[in-house]
């Protein structure tokens, strides 16, 4: 009987994901701990190294260990360079797990592993080319092209949100020009809603009794839209309308058999996406954007720790 | 002695250029014949065999032959679909080339092929996340990640011409909306210049006078900005500007090592690269546009040709 496994990790700021993979990519343990980076880095690595002893047994060959984390890395010295939601600074987070399970470790960015998981065995299965898009708080995404994930030189490529869609359009934080996430992000939803509730309030009233006391958010925007809120209908079909010029050019550069769709904001569903697929239909190249299959993510918030696990694993 | 050989060919509308490439893909020898594509089909690939025999001597061992086409393939049956240059439709050449020659023959997108030449033996040698981008009549790119070629689905990624970099901008020939190609092309350029020249002919004097009889192109706007004239330095900064814009959203979306910038607007120089580094360094996030080097290509029209050659060649 073969009992090689993979270890996966998802280091969140508040919590540490570990799932165990079989050779069949099937997840055979789950456990999690909180990540409290407060108590800084070498305490965090302590807990981690905690987690994957405890799920390990005996009769279970440990082949690699994958670790997805937010932040910019040195992925081939296995250095977090950079993790601003735990305050890392130069972690050598691989090294320390090569020296105490004696496996290889692999970084990897949150996101492009998690489109890799849901690539390999969630959503994306059986395509070469995939791309994940979440649309949240922010919009990133993670591309596999050729069966391949794309790192790029810094693990940093799929900054879907920071592609301009309009270079005429207002500054973003990032400092680019009218990014993607300016207009149809859970951000942007929520700020489009509330201007247009203050320069309407007349037309606001289901919207803002929605939010109540909350600041408002892109979750009370697709409450009032599903209740049949005109004003919130119109800000959602603005965001989708933006949010499928991205897809156009997405489309038009990595060329996919498949584009997955999650995140926070993806759930909003019909009044977000039946826009963004009337923009699809509109404005992409016909040979390249029939065939695209748009689907949701299967692996719920184990995608980028099953990814991390397999994304090195042969 | 050690005679391997890779055929390379870059099959055009007029030309079919022929390299042989050695185990350390060097082009050993070349040789080019006219496509004569109206003879039909059979006839362009009768000479293309020929221009393969001839070229070959018996001490030299033939492992594989790449072609590079414009148009559609199903490169996994080795048929050219649709390539309108050539008037082909569902062409088997892959096959017609296996069996004549009896190796593997590889068939690629000629923008593609062209990027993989230039990342492995040219302007891209040494990294392993490269984007290349034609700036000419139209704008075209191939990519290359993490040290492979990023084809999609139909061959077809790299339309780098047709991301939209203003959504609200006028529709492109192709279906799309403020497609880079329409303010930074060689097309683009031309057309805003005649504009510009028929809204202002009193500043349009030394512009005109290059065209003289001829239609207005990008090239009489390169000779007029390099003589001083402002309206041809504005049209150049303007389209250098949105070109900046189209680089900003590939960088974020590659995050790559190195650009390579050919065609032949990009011959105009100055005029147009500096407004385009300008808007990069404005714009692009600083972790990913920073340490990119903008190169130009180095291996010419057999860029193609070598990299169809060296593309499948491991």
């Amino acid at each position: 009987m073969n009992n090689k496994v993979y270890v996966g990790i998802d280091l969140g700021g508040t919590k540490i994901l570990a799932v165990i993979l079989n050779e069949q990519g099937e997840v055979v343990r789950r456990a999690e701990t909180a990540t409290l980076a407060k108590e800084g880095a070498d305490a965090v690595i302590r807990r981690m190294i905690g987690l994957i002893r405890d799920s390990l047994t005996p009769e279970l060959q440990l082949v690699s260990i994958g670790v997805a984390t937010a932040g910019t890395l040195n992925a081939e010295e296995g250095i977090v360079t950079r993790a601003s939601n735990l305050d890392w600074n130069d972690v050598p987070l691989g090294r320390r797990l090569e020296q105490d399970f004696g496996v290889p470790v692999n970084l990897e960015n949150d996101a492009n592993a998690a489109a890799y998981g849901e690539w390999a065995v969630g959503a994306g299965q059986g395509t070469k080319n995939c791309v994940y898009v979440t649309v949240s708080t922010g919009i990133g995404a993670g591309i596999v092209s050729g069966g391949q994930l794309v790192r790029g030189r810094d693990n940093s490529a799929g900054e879907l949100g920071h592609i301009t869609v309009d270079m005429n359009g207002p500054r973003c934080a990032c400092g680019n020009v009218g990014c993607l996430e300016l207009y149809a992000s859970g951000t942007a939803i929520a700020r489009s809603a509330a201007q247009r509730a203050a320069d309407n309030p007349e037309q606001a009233g289901l919207l803002l009794a929605k939010a109540g006391e909350e600041t408002l958010t892109s979750r009370h925007v697709a409450e009032a839209a599903a209740e049949g809120d005109q004003l919130s209908i119109q800000v959602l079909r603005e965001a989708g309308l933006a949010l499928g010029n991205g897809m156009v050019s997405i489309i038009h550069v990595m060329n996919p058999e498949v584009i997955v769709i999650g995140g926070g904001a993806a759930n909003i569903g019909a009044p977000l996406l039946e826009p963004m697929h009337e923009a699809i239909a509109d404005r992409g190249l016909a040979s390249m954007r029939n065939g695209v299959r748009f689907v949701s993510p299967t692996l719920g918030k184990e995608a980028g720790a099953i990814g991390a696990a397999l994304v090195n694993r042969s």
